[in-house]
Protein backbone atom coordinates (compact mmCIF):
# COMPACT_ATOMS: atom_id res chain seq x y z
CA UNK A 1 0.00 0.00 0.00
CA UNK A 2 0.94 3.49 -1.02
CA UNK A 3 0.08 6.96 -0.25
CA UNK A 4 1.15 9.63 -1.86
CA UNK A 5 1.17 13.17 0.02
CA UNK A 6 3.39 15.83 -2.51
CA UNK A 7 4.58 18.87 -0.01
CA UNK A 8 6.38 21.81 -0.51
CA UNK A 9 7.90 22.79 3.20
CA UNK A 10 9.58 25.53 3.85
CA UNK A 11 12.61 24.69 5.76
CA UNK A 12 11.35 25.98 9.14
CA UNK A 13 7.45 25.78 9.47
CA UNK A 14 4.90 25.81 12.10
CA UNK A 15 4.71 21.70 11.34
CA UNK A 16 8.24 21.25 11.94
CA UNK A 17 7.41 19.38 15.84
CA UNK A 18 4.89 17.24 13.87
CA UNK A 19 7.41 16.40 11.23
CA UNK A 20 10.00 15.60 13.87
CA UNK A 21 7.10 12.75 15.75
CA UNK A 22 6.90 11.23 12.38
CA UNK A 23 10.42 11.26 11.87
CA UNK A 24 11.14 9.71 14.83
CA UNK A 25 9.16 7.14 14.07
CA UNK A 26 6.74 7.40 17.19
CA UNK A 27 3.52 7.02 14.94
CA UNK A 28 3.45 3.63 13.11
CA UNK A 29 0.17 2.38 12.30
CA UNK A 30 -1.75 2.91 9.02
CA UNK A 31 -4.58 4.88 10.37
CA UNK A 32 -2.45 7.18 12.20
CA UNK A 33 -0.03 7.73 9.56
CA UNK A 34 -3.29 8.30 7.05
CA UNK A 35 -4.29 11.21 9.41
CA UNK A 36 -0.93 12.52 9.68
CA UNK A 37 -0.69 12.83 5.72
CA UNK A 38 -3.48 14.81 5.93
CA UNK A 39 -2.12 16.95 8.46
CA UNK A 40 0.66 17.00 6.43
CA UNK A 41 -1.16 18.26 3.40
CA UNK A 42 -2.19 21.32 5.59
CA UNK A 43 1.27 22.39 6.59
CA UNK A 44 2.59 22.97 2.40
CA UNK A 45 4.19 26.66 2.44
CA UNK A 46 5.25 28.39 0.02
CA UNK A 47 8.65 26.96 -1.03
CA UNK A 48 11.55 29.37 -2.61
CA UNK A 49 13.53 28.57 -5.48
CA UNK A 50 16.83 27.81 -3.26
CA UNK A 51 14.80 25.65 -0.91
CA UNK A 52 13.80 23.42 -3.76
CA UNK A 53 16.90 22.91 -4.59
CA UNK A 54 19.33 21.42 -1.72
CA UNK A 55 23.01 20.33 -2.13
CA UNK A 56 24.01 16.91 -1.06
CA UNK A 57 27.46 17.78 0.57
CA UNK A 58 30.17 15.20 -0.32
CA UNK A 59 33.38 15.05 1.35
CA UNK A 60 36.13 12.91 -0.73
CA UNK A 61 34.59 10.51 -2.93
CA UNK A 62 33.92 6.68 -2.93
CA UNK A 63 36.78 5.47 -4.99
CA UNK A 64 39.33 7.06 -2.07
CA UNK A 65 38.04 5.20 0.58
CA UNK A 66 37.86 1.81 -1.54
CA UNK A 67 41.46 2.48 -1.74
CA UNK A 68 41.95 2.98 1.94
CA UNK A 69 41.99 6.55 2.31
CA UNK A 70 40.60 6.41 6.03
CA UNK A 71 41.65 9.59 7.40
CA UNK A 72 40.32 12.48 6.83
CA UNK A 73 40.30 16.30 7.88
CA UNK A 74 36.57 17.11 7.84
CA UNK A 75 35.08 17.97 11.56
CA UNK A 76 31.92 16.46 12.75
CA UNK A 77 30.89 20.61 13.41
CA UNK A 78 31.57 21.16 10.05
CA UNK A 79 29.16 18.72 8.54
CA UNK A 80 26.71 19.41 10.70
CA UNK A 81 26.74 23.14 9.30
CA UNK A 82 26.02 21.39 5.63
CA UNK A 83 23.37 19.36 6.55
CA UNK A 84 21.01 17.20 9.09
CA UNK A 85 20.58 14.26 7.30
CA UNK A 86 22.92 11.86 5.46
CA UNK A 87 25.59 8.71 5.95
CA UNK A 88 29.34 8.33 6.14
CA UNK A 89 31.72 7.16 8.40
CA UNK A 90 34.46 8.26 10.67
CA UNK A 91 38.50 8.69 10.71
CA UNK A 92 40.53 5.08 10.98
CA UNK A 93 37.17 3.64 9.39
CA UNK A 94 35.54 3.53 12.75
CA UNK A 95 32.39 2.00 12.37
CA UNK A 96 29.40 3.94 10.44
CA UNK A 97 28.01 7.47 10.54
CA UNK A 98 24.67 8.55 10.25
CA UNK A 99 23.42 12.43 10.40
CA UNK A 100 19.24 12.37 11.63
CA UNK A 101 17.65 15.36 12.64
CA UNK A 102 20.86 17.39 12.53
CA UNK A 103 22.36 15.00 14.93
CA UNK A 104 25.67 12.49 14.00
CA UNK A 105 25.30 9.25 15.67
CA UNK A 106 27.99 6.72 15.59
CA UNK A 107 28.13 2.97 15.10
CA UNK A 108 30.96 1.55 16.70
CA UNK A 109 31.84 -2.76 15.98
CA UNK A 110 30.90 -3.33 19.41
CA UNK A 111 27.41 -2.56 18.86
CA UNK A 112 27.22 1.26 20.80
CA UNK A 113 25.32 4.17 19.72
CA UNK A 114 26.60 7.43 20.19
CA UNK A 115 27.10 10.92 18.96
CA UNK A 116 29.77 12.19 17.43
CA UNK A 117 31.89 14.71 18.97
CA UNK A 118 32.30 18.06 17.05
CA UNK A 119 35.64 17.24 16.87
CA UNK A 120 36.11 13.86 15.60
CA UNK A 121 36.94 13.46 11.94
CA UNK A 122 35.61 12.09 8.71
CA UNK A 123 37.10 10.24 5.72
CA UNK A 124 34.08 10.58 3.45
CA UNK A 125 30.10 11.64 3.75
CA UNK A 126 27.17 13.05 1.97
CA UNK A 127 24.54 14.96 3.73
CA UNK A 128 21.83 17.85 2.70
CA UNK A 129 19.56 20.18 4.53
CA UNK A 130 16.61 17.65 4.29
CA UNK A 131 13.43 18.64 3.04
CA UNK A 132 11.33 16.60 1.78
CA UNK A 133 9.41 17.49 -1.17
CA UNK A 134 6.97 13.93 -1.59
CA UNK A 135 5.97 11.76 1.30
CA UNK A 136 4.74 8.33 0.98
CA UNK A 137 3.35 5.28 2.55
CA UNK A 138 5.22 1.86 2.43
CA UNK A 139 4.03 -1.45 3.36
CA UNK A 140 4.81 -5.11 3.64
CA UNK A 141 1.10 -7.32 3.14
CA UNK A 142 0.97 -9.80 4.35
CA UNK A 143 4.84 -10.45 3.91
CA UNK A 144 7.80 -7.28 4.71
CA UNK A 145 9.06 -5.96 2.03
CA UNK A 146 12.91 -6.71 1.11
CA UNK A 147 15.49 -4.05 0.59
CA UNK A 148 15.00 -4.81 -2.81
CA UNK A 149 11.06 -4.30 -3.16
CA UNK A 150 11.98 -0.77 -0.80
CA UNK A 151 14.33 0.59 -3.19
CA UNK A 152 12.11 -0.73 -6.54
CA UNK A 153 8.79 1.32 -4.44
CA UNK A 154 10.64 4.39 -3.84
CA UNK A 155 12.43 3.99 -7.38
CA UNK A 156 9.11 3.65 -9.07
CA UNK A 157 8.11 7.49 -7.63
CA UNK A 158 11.45 8.81 -9.04
CA UNK A 159 10.74 10.17 -12.99
CA UNK A 160 14.48 11.51 -12.43
CA UNK A 161 17.15 8.97 -12.35
CA UNK A 162 19.96 11.25 -12.86
CA UNK A 163 19.24 13.61 -9.75
CA UNK A 164 20.55 12.79 -6.30
CA UNK A 165 17.54 11.79 -3.23
CA UNK A 166 17.80 11.93 0.11
CA UNK A 167 15.30 8.95 1.68
CA UNK A 168 13.94 8.95 5.17
CA UNK A 169 11.94 5.66 5.26
CA UNK A 170 10.64 5.91 9.44
CA UNK A 171 8.58 3.03 10.80
CA UNK A 172 8.60 -0.57 11.66
CA UNK A 173 10.98 -3.01 10.63
CA UNK A 174 11.96 -6.72 10.70
CA UNK A 175 14.75 -8.94 9.89
CA UNK A 176 17.39 -6.64 9.51
CA UNK A 177 21.18 -7.04 9.74
CA UNK A 178 23.66 -3.94 10.26
CA UNK A 179 27.20 -4.04 9.78
CA UNK A 180 30.21 -2.12 11.18
CA UNK A 181 33.50 -2.23 10.72
CA UNK A 182 36.34 -1.91 13.08
CA UNK A 183 38.50 1.24 13.34
CA UNK A 184 41.57 0.52 11.81
CA UNK A 185 45.64 0.93 12.06
CA UNK A 186 48.31 2.11 9.53
CA UNK A 187 48.94 0.69 6.97
CA UNK A 188 45.69 0.97 5.66
CA UNK A 189 44.51 -2.16 3.43
CA UNK A 190 41.89 -1.27 1.04
CA UNK A 191 38.32 -1.35 1.90
CA UNK A 192 37.19 -4.90 0.33
CA UNK A 193 40.12 -6.79 2.20
CA UNK A 194 38.85 -5.10 5.56
CA UNK A 195 35.05 -6.13 5.21
CA UNK A 196 35.53 -10.12 5.65
CA UNK A 197 36.35 -8.55 9.10
CA UNK A 198 32.26 -6.69 9.38
CA UNK A 199 30.31 -7.13 12.49
CA UNK A 200 27.18 -8.12 11.62
CA UNK A 201 24.30 -6.61 14.39
CA UNK A 202 20.82 -9.00 13.36
CA UNK A 203 17.82 -8.26 14.63
CA UNK A 204 14.50 -9.15 14.67
CA UNK A 205 12.59 -6.52 14.68
CA UNK A 206 13.22 -2.44 15.25
CA UNK A 207 11.23 0.89 14.96
CA UNK A 208 13.10 3.14 13.64
CA UNK A 209 14.64 5.22 10.52
CA UNK A 210 16.51 4.00 7.10
CA UNK A 211 18.40 7.08 5.78
CA UNK A 212 19.31 6.74 2.37
CA UNK A 213 21.27 8.61 -0.67
CA UNK A 214 20.42 7.67 -4.03
CA UNK A 215 23.09 8.90 -6.15
CA UNK A 216 22.95 8.83 -10.10
CA UNK A 217 25.05 6.66 -12.78
CA UNK A 218 27.26 9.36 -13.43
CA UNK A 219 28.45 9.98 -10.08
CA UNK A 220 30.24 6.47 -9.77
CA UNK A 221 33.39 7.12 -8.18
CA UNK A 222 32.48 9.50 -6.39
CA UNK A 223 29.33 8.22 -5.00
CA UNK A 224 27.75 5.10 -4.27
CA UNK A 225 25.40 4.33 -7.83
CA UNK A 226 22.08 3.70 -6.71
CA UNK A 227 20.98 3.29 -3.03
CA UNK A 228 22.90 3.59 -0.19
CA UNK A 229 21.29 2.81 3.29
CA UNK A 230 22.16 3.23 6.64
CA UNK A 231 19.77 2.56 9.75
CA UNK A 232 19.36 3.37 13.23
CA UNK A 233 16.19 2.54 15.56
CA UNK A 234 13.68 4.55 17.10
CA UNK A 235 15.69 4.52 20.83
CA UNK A 236 18.98 5.46 19.22
CA UNK A 237 20.21 1.97 20.78
CA UNK A 238 21.04 0.30 17.68
CA UNK A 239 22.02 0.42 13.88
CA UNK A 240 24.52 0.50 11.38
CA UNK A 241 25.24 0.13 7.16
CA UNK A 242 21.99 -1.91 6.03
CA UNK A 243 22.51 -4.81 4.14
CA UNK A 244 19.72 -6.61 5.21
CA UNK A 245 15.59 -5.51 6.41
CA UNK A 246 12.05 -6.24 5.71
CA UNK A 247 9.56 -3.06 6.08
CA UNK A 248 6.18 -4.19 8.23
CA UNK A 249 4.96 -0.41 7.28
CA UNK A 250 6.86 2.86 7.31
CA UNK A 251 6.50 6.64 5.75
CA UNK A 252 9.00 7.18 2.93
CA UNK A 253 9.87 11.04 2.78
CA UNK A 254 11.61 12.22 -0.60
CA UNK A 255 13.96 14.94 -0.61
CA UNK A 256 15.54 15.62 -4.33
CA UNK A 257 18.77 17.19 -4.92
CA UNK A 258 20.12 18.53 -8.24
CA UNK A 259 23.00 20.28 -6.78
CA UNK A 260 26.13 18.93 -5.53
CA UNK A 261 28.81 20.45 -2.98
CA UNK A 262 31.96 18.34 -3.51
CA UNK A 263 34.79 18.78 -0.90
CA UNK A 264 38.21 17.03 -1.41
CA UNK A 265 40.19 16.06 1.30
CA UNK A 266 43.57 18.40 1.38
CA UNK A 267 45.77 15.43 2.58
CA UNK A 268 48.46 12.92 1.23
CA UNK A 269 46.23 10.13 1.63
CA UNK A 270 43.81 11.57 -0.67
CA UNK A 271 46.55 12.93 -2.86
CA UNK A 272 48.22 9.54 -3.57
CA UNK A 273 44.79 7.23 -3.66
CA UNK A 274 44.74 5.20 -6.68
CA UNK A 275 41.51 6.40 -8.45
CA UNK A 276 42.01 5.50 -11.50
CA UNK A 277 40.86 1.84 -11.75
CA UNK A 278 37.24 0.78 -11.78
CA UNK A 279 36.37 0.00 -8.34
CA UNK A 280 32.39 -1.28 -9.35
CA UNK A 281 33.36 -4.77 -8.32
CA UNK A 282 35.16 -3.72 -4.87
CA UNK A 283 31.76 -1.51 -4.21
CA UNK A 284 29.54 -4.16 -4.65
CA UNK A 285 31.36 -6.57 -2.41
CA UNK A 286 31.75 -3.86 0.36
CA UNK A 287 27.99 -2.20 0.55
CA UNK A 288 25.79 -5.25 -0.49
CA UNK A 289 25.35 -8.70 1.34
CA UNK A 290 27.04 -11.38 -0.21
CA UNK A 291 25.19 -13.98 -0.94
CA UNK B 1 62.73 24.60 -20.33
CA UNK B 2 60.80 25.51 -17.82
CA UNK B 3 60.63 28.22 -14.75
CA UNK B 4 59.47 27.86 -11.59
CA UNK B 5 57.19 30.56 -9.80
CA UNK B 6 54.64 29.80 -6.84
CA UNK B 7 52.24 32.06 -6.50
CA UNK B 8 50.00 33.22 -3.73
CA UNK B 9 47.69 35.83 -4.93
CA UNK B 10 44.75 37.63 -3.18
CA UNK B 11 42.23 37.57 -5.47
CA UNK B 12 42.75 41.16 -6.54
CA UNK B 13 45.67 42.65 -6.18
CA UNK B 14 47.45 45.55 -7.11
CA UNK B 15 49.34 43.49 -9.41
CA UNK B 16 46.51 42.87 -11.72
CA UNK B 17 47.05 44.76 -14.61
CA UNK B 18 50.49 42.70 -14.69
CA UNK B 19 48.82 39.67 -14.70
CA UNK B 20 46.52 40.62 -16.96
CA UNK B 21 48.84 41.98 -19.60
CA UNK B 22 50.64 38.81 -19.35
CA UNK B 23 47.36 36.34 -19.19
CA UNK B 24 46.49 38.34 -22.70
CA UNK B 25 49.72 37.31 -24.37
CA UNK B 26 51.24 40.57 -24.89
CA UNK B 27 54.46 39.21 -23.91
CA UNK B 28 56.35 36.12 -25.49
CA UNK B 29 59.96 36.42 -25.43
CA UNK B 30 61.81 34.09 -22.76
CA UNK B 31 63.60 36.78 -21.68
CA UNK B 32 60.68 39.12 -21.17
CA UNK B 33 59.08 36.45 -19.15
CA UNK B 34 61.95 35.90 -16.96
CA UNK B 35 61.53 39.39 -16.13
CA UNK B 36 57.83 39.29 -15.27
CA UNK B 37 58.18 35.89 -13.47
CA UNK B 38 60.70 38.25 -10.89
CA UNK B 39 58.57 40.89 -10.79
CA UNK B 40 55.46 38.68 -10.07
CA UNK B 41 57.32 37.05 -7.51
CA UNK B 42 56.89 39.89 -5.98
CA UNK B 43 52.87 40.60 -6.68
CA UNK B 44 52.77 37.49 -4.22
CA UNK B 45 50.33 38.65 -0.61
CA UNK B 46 48.49 36.92 1.83
CA UNK B 47 46.28 34.03 0.53
CA UNK B 48 43.19 33.73 2.89
CA UNK B 49 42.14 29.76 2.75
CA UNK B 50 39.06 30.55 0.84
CA UNK B 51 41.00 32.00 -1.78
CA UNK B 52 43.15 28.79 -2.16
CA UNK B 53 39.92 26.74 -2.75
CA UNK B 54 38.21 28.44 -5.48
CA UNK B 55 35.23 26.18 -6.64
CA UNK B 56 35.03 24.48 -10.46
CA UNK B 57 31.29 24.99 -11.19
CA UNK B 58 30.22 22.42 -13.43
CA UNK B 59 26.41 22.76 -15.33
CA UNK B 60 25.52 19.46 -16.35
CA UNK B 61 27.55 16.02 -16.82
CA UNK B 62 29.69 15.09 -19.82
CA UNK B 63 27.60 11.88 -20.03
CA UNK B 64 24.68 13.87 -21.04
CA UNK B 65 26.14 15.37 -23.12
CA UNK B 66 27.55 12.52 -24.74
CA UNK B 67 23.74 11.42 -24.90
CA UNK B 68 22.41 14.05 -26.39
CA UNK B 69 20.78 16.59 -23.81
CA UNK B 70 22.61 19.97 -25.91
CA UNK B 71 19.61 21.89 -24.40
CA UNK B 72 20.28 23.86 -20.63
CA UNK B 73 18.67 26.30 -18.51
CA UNK B 74 21.94 28.02 -17.89
CA UNK B 75 22.41 31.73 -18.52
CA UNK B 76 25.79 32.77 -19.75
CA UNK B 77 24.86 35.48 -17.25
CA UNK B 78 24.83 32.92 -14.54
CA UNK B 79 27.74 31.32 -16.03
CA UNK B 80 29.66 34.20 -15.72
CA UNK B 81 29.14 35.14 -12.11
CA UNK B 82 30.26 31.22 -11.14
CA UNK B 83 33.75 31.87 -12.72
CA UNK B 84 36.03 33.60 -14.92
CA UNK B 85 37.56 31.09 -16.50
CA UNK B 86 36.67 28.14 -18.21
CA UNK B 87 35.20 26.11 -21.21
CA UNK B 88 31.57 24.21 -22.59
CA UNK B 89 28.95 24.87 -25.28
CA UNK B 90 26.16 26.58 -26.19
CA UNK B 91 22.65 25.42 -26.14
CA UNK B 92 21.90 23.23 -29.65
CA UNK B 93 25.60 22.34 -29.54
CA UNK B 94 25.93 25.61 -31.10
CA UNK B 95 29.86 25.78 -31.78
CA UNK B 96 32.29 25.71 -28.69
CA UNK B 97 32.71 28.21 -25.20
CA UNK B 98 35.43 29.72 -24.07
CA UNK B 99 35.57 32.20 -20.83
CA UNK B 100 38.46 34.07 -19.95
CA UNK B 101 39.26 37.23 -18.07
CA UNK B 102 35.54 36.79 -17.71
CA UNK B 103 34.32 37.32 -20.88
CA UNK B 104 31.96 34.18 -22.69
CA UNK B 105 33.73 33.69 -25.93
CA UNK B 106 31.19 31.67 -28.32
CA UNK B 107 32.68 30.07 -31.69
CA UNK B 108 30.81 28.97 -34.06
CA UNK B 109 31.16 26.25 -37.37
CA UNK B 110 31.66 29.15 -39.79
CA UNK B 111 34.86 30.06 -38.10
CA UNK B 112 33.28 33.36 -36.57
CA UNK B 113 34.13 34.52 -32.76
CA UNK B 114 31.57 36.17 -30.93
CA UNK B 115 30.81 37.67 -27.64
CA UNK B 116 28.28 35.44 -26.11
CA UNK B 117 24.96 37.49 -24.89
CA UNK B 118 24.26 37.01 -21.17
CA UNK B 119 20.61 35.58 -22.20
CA UNK B 120 22.72 32.85 -24.30
CA UNK B 121 21.83 29.55 -22.42
CA UNK B 122 24.46 26.62 -21.96
CA UNK B 123 24.24 22.62 -21.95
CA UNK B 124 27.04 22.19 -20.25
CA UNK B 125 30.17 23.91 -18.45
CA UNK B 126 33.08 24.31 -16.33
CA UNK B 127 33.98 27.24 -14.90
CA UNK B 128 36.27 28.84 -12.35
CA UNK B 129 37.12 32.03 -10.67
CA UNK B 130 40.93 31.62 -12.13
CA UNK B 131 43.19 32.04 -8.66
CA UNK B 132 46.78 30.66 -9.82
CA UNK B 133 48.84 29.42 -7.47
CA UNK B 134 51.18 27.91 -9.47
CA UNK B 135 53.31 29.23 -12.91
CA UNK B 136 55.82 28.03 -15.30
CA UNK B 137 57.49 28.89 -18.66
CA UNK B 138 56.80 25.79 -21.36
CA UNK B 139 59.37 26.02 -24.55
CA UNK B 140 59.81 23.51 -27.34
CA UNK B 141 62.97 23.28 -28.94
CA UNK B 142 63.93 22.85 -31.24
CA UNK B 143 60.83 21.74 -33.02
CA UNK B 144 57.29 22.80 -30.58
CA UNK B 145 56.03 20.46 -27.86
CA UNK B 146 52.87 18.57 -29.02
CA UNK B 147 49.74 18.46 -26.92
CA UNK B 148 51.15 15.24 -25.56
CA UNK B 149 54.07 17.13 -24.80
CA UNK B 150 52.17 19.73 -23.32
CA UNK B 151 50.37 18.00 -20.90
CA UNK B 152 53.01 15.51 -19.83
CA UNK B 153 55.02 18.59 -18.96
CA UNK B 154 52.18 20.52 -17.20
CA UNK B 155 50.92 16.62 -15.11
CA UNK B 156 54.62 16.60 -14.04
CA UNK B 157 53.74 19.90 -11.84
CA UNK B 158 50.91 18.75 -10.00
CA UNK B 159 51.77 15.58 -7.52
CA UNK B 160 47.85 15.65 -6.77
CA UNK B 161 46.03 13.95 -9.84
CA UNK B 162 42.94 13.70 -7.53
CA UNK B 163 41.88 17.60 -8.01
CA UNK B 164 40.67 19.81 -10.52
CA UNK B 165 42.54 21.91 -12.24
CA UNK B 166 42.26 24.79 -14.63
CA UNK B 167 45.49 25.89 -16.84
CA UNK B 168 45.57 29.13 -19.03
CA UNK B 169 48.43 28.22 -21.13
CA UNK B 170 49.13 32.32 -22.99
CA UNK B 171 52.09 32.27 -25.44
CA UNK B 172 53.26 31.12 -29.39
CA UNK B 173 51.82 28.57 -30.94
CA UNK B 174 52.30 26.29 -34.64
CA UNK B 175 50.64 23.80 -36.03
CA UNK B 176 46.81 24.18 -34.46
CA UNK B 177 43.69 22.65 -35.51
CA UNK B 178 40.37 23.49 -33.67
CA UNK B 179 36.88 22.48 -34.66
CA UNK B 180 33.45 23.50 -33.71
CA UNK B 181 30.31 21.62 -34.57
CA UNK B 182 27.20 23.30 -35.95
CA UNK B 183 24.00 24.18 -34.52
CA UNK B 184 21.83 21.07 -34.25
CA UNK B 185 17.99 20.80 -34.70
CA UNK B 186 15.69 18.30 -33.02
CA UNK B 187 15.61 15.25 -32.67
CA UNK B 188 19.14 15.48 -31.53
CA UNK B 189 21.39 12.79 -32.30
CA UNK B 190 24.52 11.43 -29.98
CA UNK B 191 27.58 13.51 -29.92
CA UNK B 192 29.29 10.45 -31.05
CA UNK B 193 27.48 11.09 -34.64
CA UNK B 194 28.19 14.58 -34.71
CA UNK B 195 31.47 14.91 -34.27
CA UNK B 196 31.66 13.36 -37.95
CA UNK B 197 30.23 16.74 -39.04
CA UNK B 198 32.83 18.81 -37.26
CA UNK B 199 34.36 21.46 -38.87
CA UNK B 200 38.10 21.85 -38.73
CA UNK B 201 40.14 24.90 -38.37
CA UNK B 202 43.50 24.84 -38.93
CA UNK B 203 46.20 27.68 -38.66
CA UNK B 204 50.15 27.39 -38.90
CA UNK B 205 50.67 29.99 -35.88
CA UNK B 206 49.14 31.76 -33.66
CA UNK B 207 49.63 33.93 -30.63
CA UNK B 208 47.22 33.18 -27.74
CA UNK B 209 45.38 31.36 -25.05
CA UNK B 210 45.00 27.55 -24.54
CA UNK B 211 42.05 26.98 -21.59
CA UNK B 212 42.37 23.81 -20.12
CA UNK B 213 40.18 21.89 -17.18
CA UNK B 214 42.16 18.83 -15.57
CA UNK B 215 39.52 16.46 -14.08
CA UNK B 216 40.89 13.16 -12.23
CA UNK B 217 39.81 9.80 -12.98
CA UNK B 218 36.65 9.22 -10.42
CA UNK B 219 34.89 12.34 -12.13
CA UNK B 220 34.04 10.20 -15.06
CA UNK B 221 30.85 10.57 -15.89
CA UNK B 222 30.74 14.39 -15.16
CA UNK B 223 33.74 15.48 -16.80
CA UNK B 224 35.83 14.88 -19.38
CA UNK B 225 38.91 12.93 -16.91
CA UNK B 226 42.17 13.95 -18.15
CA UNK B 227 42.89 16.88 -20.17
CA UNK B 228 40.15 19.02 -22.11
CA UNK B 229 41.54 22.16 -23.84
CA UNK B 230 40.13 25.28 -25.88
CA UNK B 231 41.77 27.96 -27.57
CA UNK B 232 41.67 31.25 -28.32
CA UNK B 233 44.16 33.79 -30.25
CA UNK B 234 45.23 37.36 -28.49
CA UNK B 235 43.41 38.87 -30.99
CA UNK B 236 39.97 36.88 -30.36
CA UNK B 237 39.33 36.29 -34.07
CA UNK B 238 40.74 32.35 -33.83
CA UNK B 239 39.78 29.33 -32.00
CA UNK B 240 37.50 26.26 -30.59
CA UNK B 241 38.22 23.35 -29.25
CA UNK B 242 41.62 21.87 -29.19
CA UNK B 243 42.58 18.91 -31.22
CA UNK B 244 46.21 19.36 -32.31
CA UNK B 245 48.89 22.28 -31.01
CA UNK B 246 52.73 23.15 -30.88
CA UNK B 247 53.62 25.12 -28.27
CA UNK B 248 56.72 27.40 -28.85
CA UNK B 249 57.30 29.11 -25.86
CA UNK B 250 54.11 29.91 -23.61
CA UNK B 251 53.54 30.86 -19.57
CA UNK B 252 51.42 28.07 -18.27
CA UNK B 253 49.62 29.28 -14.90
CA UNK B 254 48.18 26.97 -12.91
CA UNK B 255 44.50 27.15 -10.60
CA UNK B 256 43.69 23.92 -8.38
CA UNK B 257 40.21 23.19 -7.02
CA UNK B 258 39.65 20.91 -4.34
CA UNK B 259 35.93 21.91 -5.05
CA UNK B 260 33.03 21.01 -7.14
CA UNK B 261 30.03 22.95 -7.23
CA UNK B 262 27.74 20.32 -9.14
CA UNK B 263 24.88 21.94 -10.99
CA UNK B 264 22.46 19.39 -12.63
CA UNK B 265 19.63 21.25 -15.30
CA UNK B 266 15.76 20.94 -14.08
CA UNK B 267 15.06 19.74 -17.66
CA UNK B 268 13.02 17.24 -19.53
CA UNK B 269 16.70 16.30 -21.56
CA UNK B 270 18.09 16.07 -18.59
CA UNK B 271 15.94 13.59 -16.40
CA UNK B 272 15.42 11.60 -19.87
CA UNK B 273 19.43 11.06 -20.98
CA UNK B 274 20.96 7.74 -20.60
CA UNK B 275 23.60 8.31 -17.96
CA UNK B 276 23.70 4.74 -17.18
CA UNK B 277 26.41 3.40 -20.13
CA UNK B 278 30.34 3.24 -20.20
CA UNK B 279 30.51 6.28 -22.88
CA UNK B 280 34.34 6.26 -22.81
CA UNK B 281 35.35 5.07 -26.08
CA UNK B 282 32.40 7.67 -27.34
CA UNK B 283 34.34 10.60 -25.55
CA UNK B 284 37.07 9.65 -26.59
CA UNK B 285 35.87 9.89 -30.30
CA UNK B 286 34.58 13.22 -29.59
CA UNK B 287 37.04 14.92 -27.93
CA UNK B 288 40.63 13.69 -29.73
CA UNK B 289 41.72 14.25 -33.19
CA UNK B 290 40.85 11.05 -34.62
CA UNK B 291 44.42 9.24 -36.26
Amino acid sequence: MMTDTPLAFAQKSSCSSLRTAIRRGRVFGLLGLASFAIALSGCATVTSAEADKPALYVYSTIDALLSGAYDGELTVKHLVSKGDFGLGTYNRLDGEMLVLGGVPYHFTADGAVTVAKPDDKIPLAYVLPFRPTHRFTLAGSPTAMSLTDIEAAIDARLPNKNLFYAVDVTGQFTGITTRAIAAQTRPYRPLAELVKTQVLFPRDAATGTMVGIRSPAFSKGVSVPGWHWHFISTDRSYGGHVLAIGLVNAVASVTPSHKVDLDLPANEDFANSDQTKDRSAELHQVEKQQK
